[in-house]
Parts: C-alpha cells; structure tokens; sequence
C-alpha cells in the first residue's frame, strides 16, 4: 500500500488509529484456550471488531515467536485473514530487525514478501546498508525506530552527537539512503513535546505513534505537535484495546475501545479544515 | 554455561572458533534438497563435521525465519541435536532483537528459554528496559551490539557523543545494568584496532568477533589487540567454512577449513603462555 493510499483510508474512515495485536495466551480469555488456535481465534475476533475503527493492525512478532511453531501458524493466518477478508487494512510486521546486509535481505524476505505484510519496524543502529534491504520493496515502508516510548530511549537517542541528538542524526541520515521515500520513524507519544521539532526535519513522512494508552502518552498533544495536512500519523494502541474485558463479549469492548479512540481522531481531523 | 566453564572449552579444545549456522536453501548442495528437512540435513553434517575443532554455533535466525514454518522447525530441530549430541558446545541466536521491555521479554522467553540458546545477539538502542529482560537470565549471556561489522556501523555506532564514540558509551553504560556480569559484546574483526580502546573499557567480558572471513578480518589482529589472559574472544566464521564446498564431501571440506582456522587459534593461544 502506498502513503496516499493509506491517507485516504485515514480520511474515508476519519481514524489513524493502529491496533497492536500483542496476543498473549496468560491474558486472552481463558474460554478461548480450548480452540484450536486460540491466538487467531482472539485476533479474528478482535479483528471483526475493531476493523471499522482502525485503518492497521500492527502484530508484534515477539509475542508469536514466543509461541514457537504455534504462533508462526497464528501469525501466518492472521496476516492472510486480514488479506482476504479487509484488503483495506494497512499492515505492520512490529519486528525491530536489523543486521548486516545480506541478513537484513532474509528479514525483509521474511516480512514483506513471504508474509506480504505492508511494513516493518527496523532498528537503526547497525546503519545504512543495514537498513536499505527492507527499503527496496516498492510499495512497502521500512518504520525506523528514531524516539521511542520507553524510558530507555533516554540512555543514547538523546545522548548530544556532533551538535544534535542521536535520534536527530538517524532521521538526517536515513533521509539520504536509497528509496528514502519509502521511510515511516517510529516517535512514541510519550515523547510528544519532542514532535514538533521532528516535523521540521521531516515535514511528510508518517510516524508511527505508539504510547498512547498503557504507557501514559495524550492523544491530543500527539496531533497537536505532529500531525500535517495529510495527517501522517498512525498512532497505536494495543492493551488498551484487546485486553480492555477478559470475558466473554471481549470482541465487543475491544470495539468500543477502538470506536472511543476512533472518535477522538474524528475530532483530530476536523480541525485540519 | 557460564563464561569459566565456556573458558575452560576453549582451552581443552584448543579453538576460540564459532561456526556461524547461515543457513540458505539457495546455498547448499542441491541433492540435499530431496530430504525431508534440508536445512537440518545441512546443519546435521555441518556440525558432525566441525564440533570437535569449534566451541559454538552462531545460527542466524534471519534465515530460519525466510523459511517460515519450515525454518523454525528446522532451527529448532538444530538446537536440539546440539544440546543432546554435544551438550559442551556454546549456542548462541543471533537475533539482534531488542524492544519495551515486556515485549524484550517475550523474545527472550523464546530464545533463552524455549529454544534454551546460551546466549542471544541484542541491540542497545532502546536502552536499559530493553536489554535488561534478557540478562535476567542465569548463565546465559546477552550480547550486545557495540561495533559491528559492516561498512554501516560508521553511520552511527562511531558519532561522537558527549566526548566519546557511540559504542563506547554503549560499553560503558551497560556496564551499570542490573546483571551486567551476563554481558558480552559484538565488535566485528574488520574494526580490529579499534579492540585495543575497548579491552580498556571491558578488560573481562568476552567479545563476539564476527567478519572474520567473507567479510575480511584478520585473526591475528584480532588476538593482538581483543585477547585477555582467558581469552574472551569467540570469533566466528559462516559463509567461509559452511560454504567452501557445494560437492558431495562438503562437510569434510568444512571440516577441513573449521581446523584450519582451529590450528591459527591454536598458535594464538600458545601466545598466551
């Protein structure tokens, strides 16, 4: 999917909001462990009641690697149903890879083409050729991490180098890499004073926003500080949502959950006219 | 396995060699493709062939995961004729994860204790939260990324900050996490005179020092500037001994090249004395 593609879903369904499917057997509705594959059994649901209310869903692959074989199944099927059933849907392998380049290449392989997801989050450390396997794929993003949402994010993104912090320099320099056009940076809303100075340097690129919700970070100020004419936000929200009731009409709170952010972003929106 | 007992493995054996377990359908002897599990065929007689002159095997989970399904059964399958087979042998994941800290968790959960590795690859650049799941661990390592190999790593990882280099702050920060004594570190072979400035910083810790090989390193720099009176270094080989045949005898033939690299080590350790 390509970014105007995505921002007319954003606008058609007045939402940027991402659903993290972070699916963890300890904290899915015990019912549900009977099933045969109780983890696409939860994300099918959860997909059905949400999908109006969202325009991604975002897995986080650690929690399906946790499960071994299993949860490649669950994440493997997830991804297909999503496919088949809301082509609509923009999706996001949250992955955090990044290695030499031949390596990377398997990575990129792996997410974007096998599993067919749209995006995948990337760790910058290792730097530019580490980073340019997942950008060759034409009408795929490659989400750089630049700020994230957690505490550690204070122990070298902030750190001064060379006249402006780490996370600075990340966005400076990718933005010469090959295919720099298919970049997203990944900005935690925890860290929303920060986005303003970060829309300079990257005045059109989509941030994915996570934070919002469980760790704290304001809806609100989130647009306030980063939001442009296109939007360019996907802001996400994952135990919040799919963990907001462990009983047996779940689906339908998680729903609501959604529906409730969803409105607010509706209200975002409006004030872009 | 803790670091002595990995220490006095070196020295019985002679070899401070990793076999790095890259493992890519497009690679190996086409008539292994037949089996019903090529990969672990592969690993299988790359292992029988190689163990007695290596210390540990470095599988790349990248291309395990290129392969989907398959590919973990076949990286499980590998793990566990290494740990029933040879049960002296150190395993290590090279996964370069790192995340928020319940989601480092959950890959750590994977890694350490599900497939039971010895040690997992992790890249700092979410800080404290991140890594400090994984070195809850006992007798496990956490090895972090400080300065990698590729052409990349001068992107970032060599950024002067706050009066020294990335990595080095890295280093030094690290060393104040909660169970810092389960750290060792990545610094590639091809950054040789750069272990000279970091043995300063960790005169103790073992260093994973890949790119010897395919990537050009060379041992003896290596061992001049990286090795302590206990050693400390694991150095590792792929593509240069799993690959140095496509024929029939390719497991002898990488036999061959791990006691080759096996014997320099040899003549490095009698250095020692």
């Amino acid at each position: 999917m390509t970014s105007q593609e995505l921002t007319e879903q954003i606008f058609k369904k007045r939402s940027f909001l991402c659903v993290g499917l972070d699916t963890d057997l300890d904290k899915i509705p015990t019912y549900l462990l009977s099933e045969e594959d109780p983890v696409f059994s939860f994300n099918k649901a959860i997909i059905d009641a949400t999908h109006e209310y969202c325009v991604a869903y975002k897995p986080n692959i650690a929690f399906y690697e946790a499960m071994g074989i299993k949860g490649w199944q669950a994440l493997q099927k997830t991804i297909e149903y999503l496919h088949q059933e809301y082509p609509e849907i923009y999706t996001i392998a949250d992955a955090k890879r990044g290695d030499i380049g031949n390596t990377s290449r398997m990575y990129a392989k792996a997410f974007l083409e096998d599993l067919n997801f749209d995006s995948i989050t990337v760790a910058p450390y290792m730097g530019k050729d580490s980073v340019e396997p997942f950008l060759e794929f034409t009408n795929k993003h490659t989400i750089l991490l630049a700020l994230t949402s957690n505490e550690g994010a204070f122990d070298f993104q902030t750190l001064q180098t060379e006249g402006e912090e780490l996370y600075k320099k990340v966005i400076k320099t990718s933005k010469g890499w090959k295919n720099a056009e298919n970049l997203m940076y990944v900005v935690g809303a925890t860290k929303a004073e920060f986005l303003g100075d970060i829309r300079k340097l990257i005045p059109e690129n989509f941030l994915l926003v996570p934070g919002v919700g469980a760790q704290g970070g304001s809806l609100e100020e989130v647009c306030k500080y980063g939001m442009t004419k296109n939007v360019g936000l996907l802001v996400n929200s994952s135990r919040k949502i799919i963990y907001a009731s462990d009983s047996s009409n779940f689906a339908e709170i998680a729903g609501a959950k959604a529906e409730a952010l969803q409105q607010q972003m509706a209200q975002e929106l409006d004030k872009l006219q």
